[in-house]
């Protein structure tokens, strides 16, 4: 299905010039003071093929914060370390409401509808805190194993930017703690989730990072033990969850399990074939980059190669 | 209408007479450790007149912790203080939902239906803490100064072990904080609120603190300076929204103006004549007196002295 | 507390001189084509004591579709008719959102919050529809015994014109349907319901007619047998849910247990005292009437004649 | 991928082998008075492969209710006819709530999240009538061709016992029209969309359908001009909408877009390779196929032919 004759090289090009009409749309994420001071413009993309061919565009070796990206990796650690029993505590159900809404909690007695919302991923990083023997340099070294590139870090100036305005997500962080669903205090479990969310990555690190779900082979990282079948249920995760009530969009007009970021990210996957990531800090009004939806449509649809 | 030759003390035994089938039906508040600690089958009632006449049964002098009853002095004190301005950041009208809901809260963005909801009296906590030299002292001076009675006092046992659990309300707070809805730290507001809600009253002393409700008058207290058509509107407030989702049952079988506590005490007025506290620790599943509901409810029958 | 001395005239015409700069404010309601027909800047108001003494001023003796008026004397025939067992169908509690909002019908299985919202008055309309020989006629024959006029009728062309367009009334009948909440065809019910809509009346009809709750006296009417505490009960009920999600603001500026229509029309009850009914078409964006509303917040504030 | 030399039959009774634990388990839907009248205990499954291999397991010729498996007929059928167009009256996005809730139609102003749920197939339906010449015999045509059968019916039994009882879907349907989101009358487009849900197929003849959609070619029936980059989107909307609130689990477990009925069928499809159709009545909570989902779960992770 992929042909290897395809010149992608080209493909990007000419992608990147049907996106013209759309750059300068949207805005930048501003709630969180550090993440407004990034160049808005900044547009970059990676392509990483299983074969070992990658093919990039524009500013695709800066690194960014990746915010909610780190989700996927939480997810995977979690469910590496406690197996399905994690489902007990949260749901795999797409949300249908944006995603730090409490009113979805509030009827589901507090098990978020999935890990990729801010309430479901409180809880998965409640599961590292009280699973991992470090769970801050654990998760690190895990990201850092994946996208193989050791210098990867917490931001810490973000960490403390968002630290100031968290108020939304540690009231999520309370009301999970009243229905009995953290098993640690509610603003340690907060700040443990914000330094996740301020790993900072570049497309390149991140594609390479996702060969684990492309691959969906069994991890030689230490912490998460695995199995080509949770891999592919991360996939199946991602693809019905990752962009928060605008998943079924993203499918619709995608066709890839992905997840997306507040800092401009998207990464996806092709099963078998490729991993993708795309960075460009302006947003549409559901919170997902304009230019990094548009792209993987146009990728897709111009090389034919989605899941559906 | 009051029949100074209604023999009160006889009345009151009458109902309590009627009253025995439900004694022993339900179950005393336990999500706040102390107050499990009390007796269930604690019962007192305090009917005072305006003209100084005052009947009693049961432990009527023994205090308890008057809990949510406190709403209605913080709203009083707050109304008095900033006047009609609370109204922009705490809504009028009967919530719909349980006491403790974030449901409406989100549809509403920030503004808490009324000021009875813990949400609401959050908002008013708030208020109080940014317009009082002294947001602890004065508060207990002014509940003091109406009940007359100096030794009224903060339960710090019971602030304590509320602190320990109270995430939901917490989770609001910091709600209310991410939509603008609270000027100071939300730790703060929620600790200033749970020791209002810790004050401990007996029956006679609640029901004379409540003459000022059913005066009018204006007051010689210093802090809230309110008018009769401020406190005839807070008499409307308590119609409307004194009890949770059981404020039309209320209405409808007791006809007055009044304010539960999850630590089994009713306040109510009938203005212009009296004021009523009832107390009895064992609650329905809405978190109101089983005993003091159905005491009010053949007070009122009986003596025909209902508002509507 | 009522003098006899007040000028009531003058007090009358001293509101009406307050009410000028909300002149013109608002809409009529226009989802009726029949209703949209009138001229909007119609006023009448007429205030009856139960001593006799009447006093009117502007249009009070021009009828008009009284609308959801009408829901206080189908509930008051339904009560009387079947008692208790009323409240097992339709519940008593404030609704918190908008009268014809189909979502806590949801929630709550098919029991609509109170009869005076859309859904509730259905349930009551098919109550009457199974207990009345003919729920056309006598209903009609109540209100005009109670009113003392005969020539009051149904509007034949309003009744036509909302058929046509009860859509969302529609979905609220076969919605109760489904939750078994009506014994007969939601159209039937829905037909007969907007039949009651339809009465037409003038503000010294209505005022007439509410003696029934002011007097709480056992009526000589045949059918509906209302002792004085059921109507005790329907005034606590008007107080908390006579204006939609609008109650609170009501029983907060006025005072008065009460019930307003999208026709313009509200009619109130200071119990024991007198009765009162204003009309003024344009509306304010909840449903109630500017003029209205206002006229009787003066009226209450001026006189000092309200419950609280 | 697909291994030409698996024994597939061999691969389906081992699946039933591992189904046995689970006959027996669930109810058949009885809202449906025709329904409840099918034997719960039938099972029958096809698999077929777009090369032309095909393999089948019990029940798999005998007709049953499709039910909700037409809402992926009527939807294509009207994207075809109309294009994006559909997408400004029904949305895109996983639901969230379950298959008949009306409280989303509210929160979201009348706009269906996605045509796979009732409300979705209700407007589905309306465009269907308003661009059809004889939307009755159109679309069975449609369905006849698809599957190469001509003797598809509807059932007018089914049809005419679901009438009786479609209180709910009623609902639906006026409730959209008072948002004018349907051009034809309520009662005639659920008249048309209960024929709809009628359809009898068997197992074999809805995966010769579905083949429609793992081919993704242009189509040679008249009526729907798919292009294959819309036959894609429908897949992805299987994927994210196509089991109600549980789409997000039939998509972790199984991995294929698919679309369940209350009959007890489920049709999946996996592009490029085959599609798959089963049948036991017998349902979970949710309403979907127990064995139905539990047979498609074993089927793609012993045979390794997911999408992820």
């Amino acid at each position: 299905m992929t042909n290897s004759k395809t010149d992608y090289n080209k493909l990007l090009s000419g992608i990147v010039q049907e996106l013209k009409p759309y750059f300068g749309q949207g805005q930048q994420a501003d709630y969180i003071p550090e993440l407004a001071n990034v160049d808005p413009n900044k547009f970059g993309i990676s392509l990483a093929f299983l074969d070992g061919r990658t093919f990039t565009y524009g500013d695709s070796e800066e690194r960014f914060s990746i915010q909610s990206i780190s989700k996927v990796f939480t997810t995977a650690a979690a469910f590496g370390l406690i197996g399905k029993k994690l489902w007990e505590r949260v749901d795999i159900e797409p949300s249908g409401t944006p995603f730090n809404s409490l009113l979805q909690l509030e009827q589901e007695q507090g098990i978020p509808r999935n890990p990729f919302i801010n309430a479901g991923a409180l809880v998965v990083t409640d599961v590292l805190m009280s699973n991992l023997n470090d769970p801050y340099a654990d998760m690190l070294n895990f990201v850092r194993e994946l996208s193989g590139c050791s210098s990867i870090e917490y931001n810490q100036v973000v960490v403390d930017s968002e630290l100031d305005t968290a108020y939304r997500n540690a009231a999520l962080a309370y009301y999970l703690k009243s229905f009995g669903n953290l098993d640690n205090h509610p603003i340690e479990v907060l700040k443990l989730y914000i330094h996740y969310c301020s790993i900072e990555m570049s497309c390149t690190e991140l594609a390479q990072a996702f060969h684990l779900f492309a691959r969906r082979n069994r991890l030689d990282c230490n912490i998460p033990d695995l199995t080509p079948s949770q891999l592919k249920r991360l996939n199946a995760l991602m693809q019905t969850c990752g962009f928060y009530d605008e998943s079924g969009e993203f499918s619709f007009l995608v066709g890839l399990p992905g997840k997306s970021g507040v800092g401009g990210g998207i990464a996806a996957v092709y099963p078998d074939f490729y991993s993708v990531a795309v960075w460009s800090p302006r947003l549409n009004e559901k919170g997902n980059s304009i230019l990094g939806m548009k792209a993987l449509e146009l990728l897709t649809s111009k090389s034919g190669l989605s899941i559906f």
